[in-house]
């Protein structure tokens, strides 16, 4: 499959069956992301205003076999989002399908366009007062389109799943041009096979998502929110199994801390108050979500912990500015990462039951690579963990660069070892092309490229990503 | 594409590649299917005991064009487990593998084999002191394999989801003869495009299921069960809105029920005991499971809803046995409904704001179409109504025969109408097919032959299902 550069005689012929300022030049801020290891190499940027003018975008570059990367908010951390290589791509931005289409209180169901901001999605649930629960560091510029495409996790996956379980129905347009109108509001609807989800995941390699039919939810009237300090990440898993035992499926989030990744936060980021006087080497950020009394609940629940010496110390949140504090500390740990500047970050999910022991053994890989400081945090209620691997203090990521590759690895290979998954909320991307075809199942590999080939037949969505 | 029968000399070249006794001639038992409408017309029945023998089956159809029909308790109500014409067919019953391979109950995972009971997985969880979700009418003799393929619903969905949303990988041939080893337990593994959710729901026709691993939950602790009657289905729906308001996600279940049906069960069943003296035209069966006090919960629900009108009357269970009583009844409607004979039975889904529009305006059509009796119940929270036209009393079903298709025509014209769904639980199978090329959207038809085209270019899977 050869692809041909977009040139300005395709971008004029485009324009033509477009409405004026569709089409322009791609700024900068199109051609990076954010961890600044992929440049655009330029483009036509088309930022059409609804599905038929994403539709005549696709059928025109489908038919000259042009290139075409989906850009959604800009902020996947692998890549998906920026083409280094190739022939001149048009980076269809989503930005202007910004709206709300409507709201169904009742049904708990919103319909979005992709280009909605998932903190606008959030804000117009709560005006309904209902809760769309997906929830992670970027919302307030990642758009929905993008996380649905990428199937963004975040701090609410163990309660409410992940971007695909939260979605109902997909308008979308094929890789030739054609409109899916999909955008059923069903709870159930068995007729054929699940192109929603197929494309839910594929980080536009197989079509652009123009909007959504999403899943609400009640909000929970009594949210509790505490932080405890636990010895050991093995603690931490007992910890997990006890609050299911007292508080059922009320538990909406329960994030593993490491000390590494708060002493990072007292360094770098003076201004965010941390809870405790001392900085524990592990804790935990549960939320519970009731109706009632989670406060409460939080209190019992440590109390129990505290009895068969699961926890040492603790605060529960008394307020919503506490509240906000203990999170404030959960997001600023990524901010204060990226501050010191990691050797290698990996996003790891693990069957649950072998957490301790990966975080063992993958400790030692590490330090037998180098002196390395490691931050594993996340979402351990999910199995998923960031193992993110920094220099010694008072050294710089640049000088470790050449044992980058050493050190991923060894944690992939580690995590494969123990039937984990190498990515298990950022995607592929470009980063970890590579790591799929290492690691990926290759009856399912195979599967995936008969796929592709089957609904982009002339390779046109974003070429160089996933496969 | 052309198939080949499954000749003897066919079936001697495989069976040399097998253990012994492992392939049959088919008997009757599965060449039929509960409604009587479709009829085997004959097969090679093979009975494989693991993946690799079912690996071996498939590549040999797959190299000889040999259509496979994969067959699981053969409960389905659309014809999908019988292929009444073509070429005879290799009939791929899972029935030998019906081990529950491993349970971890830290991580809520259960990973059973295809051919599992779907009771059996049931029990294997309640044994570990976990709940699994699927519950359904055919449940002791449904298999798991073939629950996933069908994407199963049944009573829990408002919780907890469709089989689809209760699995977390799977173990699968293709029809090529390669197997996917994709058993995760993983809760968040985000590496490229969704197999899983494809062969989930494709009734047999990209694949053979041959393992699931499978999510657990907790057990509620306290499960209060309660009949009430309303007025109307509206009424129905605000009970739904203020339980929801009043229990959160405790709601277990949210059946409506129609008097139709419970006259049905009453003259046909007289057995079975009726919880309340008169026949209300309609009411609800509602399911709390919550930490403690779901009794209470439930009575603070009926006093609220006394309050303003929505219930006029109902029974809380004060015992297990009262439960099981009401469970029980539920359960036999559909039992009642085949004594009595349908004209024509409709599994249909719609966006839970029209459901009371839709119900009036089906219930006039049918009423032009001659003097039908309509038993109109079904799953209210998923807006999953099963909406069956019966015969006047003491006329048979034969008698309008004739017109059988009119009904279904107004009916599924009128779903589609209201962005409703002709197939809600029970998939498409051999029975709607026509429907989904009528109703389905033409984007999503032409993606889907795509998809089947790649998986399986030869056509040999459960030929005449779906598409």
């Amino acid at each position: 499959m050869t692809l041909i550069p977009a040139s300005s005689d395709f971008s004029t012929r485009l324009a033509a069956q477009l409405p004026e300022n569709t089409l322009s030049g791609a700024q900068a801020g199109y051609l990076e992301e954010p961890r600044g290891r992929f440049f655009g190499a330029g483009g036509i940027l088309a930022r059409p205003r609804n599905a038929a003018e994403v539709a005549t975008i696709l059928r025109a570059c489908n038919e000259a076999r042009v290139a075409v990367v989906p850009y959604g908010g800009g902020t996947g951390l692998v890549g998906a989002q920026v083409m280094p290589e190739g022939p001149t791509p048009v980076i269809l931005s989503l930005e202007r399908m910004k709206a709300v289409r409507a709201i169904y209180p009742l049904e708990n169901v919103l319909v979005a366009e992709a280009g909605c901001i998932l903190a606008d999605v959030q804000a117009a649930a709560a005006e309904a007062e209902r809760l769309f629960p997906l929830s992670l560091g970027a919302e307030g510029s990642a758009r929905i389109g993008g996380n649905l495409a990428t199937n963004a996790g975040g701090v609410n996956v163990l309660r409410y799943g992940n971007a695909r379980d939260l979605c109902l129905g997909l308008e979308a347009v094929l890789p030739n041009g054609e409109i899916w109108n999909g955008l059923t509001r069903l709870r159930k609807d068995n007729t054929g096979y699940d192109l929603r989800n197929l494309l839910v995941g594929s980080e536009g390699t197989l079509g652009v998502i123009t909007a959504a039919a999403l899943k609400l939810y009640p909000r929970p009237r009594s949210v509790g929110t505490a932080m405890m300090v636990v010895t050991s990440p093995q603690d931490a898993l007992e910890l997990l199994a006890l609050a299911r035992e007292m508080a059922g499926e009320s538990i909406s989030a329960f994030e593993l801390l490491h000390g590494q990744g708060l002493r990072f936060v007292r360094d770098r980021l003076p201004d965010v108050r941390l809870p405790l006087n001392d900085i524990p080497d592990w804790s935990v950020l549960i939320e519970l979500g009731m109706s009632k009394a989670a406060d409460a609940a939080l209190e019992a629940l440590f109390e129990a912990a505290l009895e068969v010496r699961l926890v040492s110390d603790g605060v529960i949140a008394q307020s919503d500015g506490q509240r906000s504090e203990l999170w404030g500390l959960r997001e600023h740990i990524p901010i204060a990462n990226k501050a010191v500047g990691s050797v290698a970050s990996h996003d790891i999910s693990l069957p649950l039951g072998v957490v301790p022991d990966f975080i063992a053994t993958a400790d030692a890989r590490v330090a037998a690579l180098g002196p390395f400081r490691v931050n594993c945090f996340g979402h351990l209620g999910d199995g998923n963990l960031h193992y993110n691997v920094f220099p010694p203090e008072g050294e710089s990521r640049e000088a470790y660069n050449d044992r980058r590759h050493a050190v991923s690895d060894a944690i992939y290979d580690l995590v494969h070892s123990f039937g984990g998954s190498f990515s298990a909320e950022h995607g592929v991307g470009r980063l970890k092309v590579a790591d799929l075809q290492k690691f990926g199942d290759p009856t399912r590999l195979a599967a995936m490229r008969a796929i592709k080939a089957a609904l982009d037949p002339h390779g046109i969505m974003n070429p160089g990503a996933v496969l």
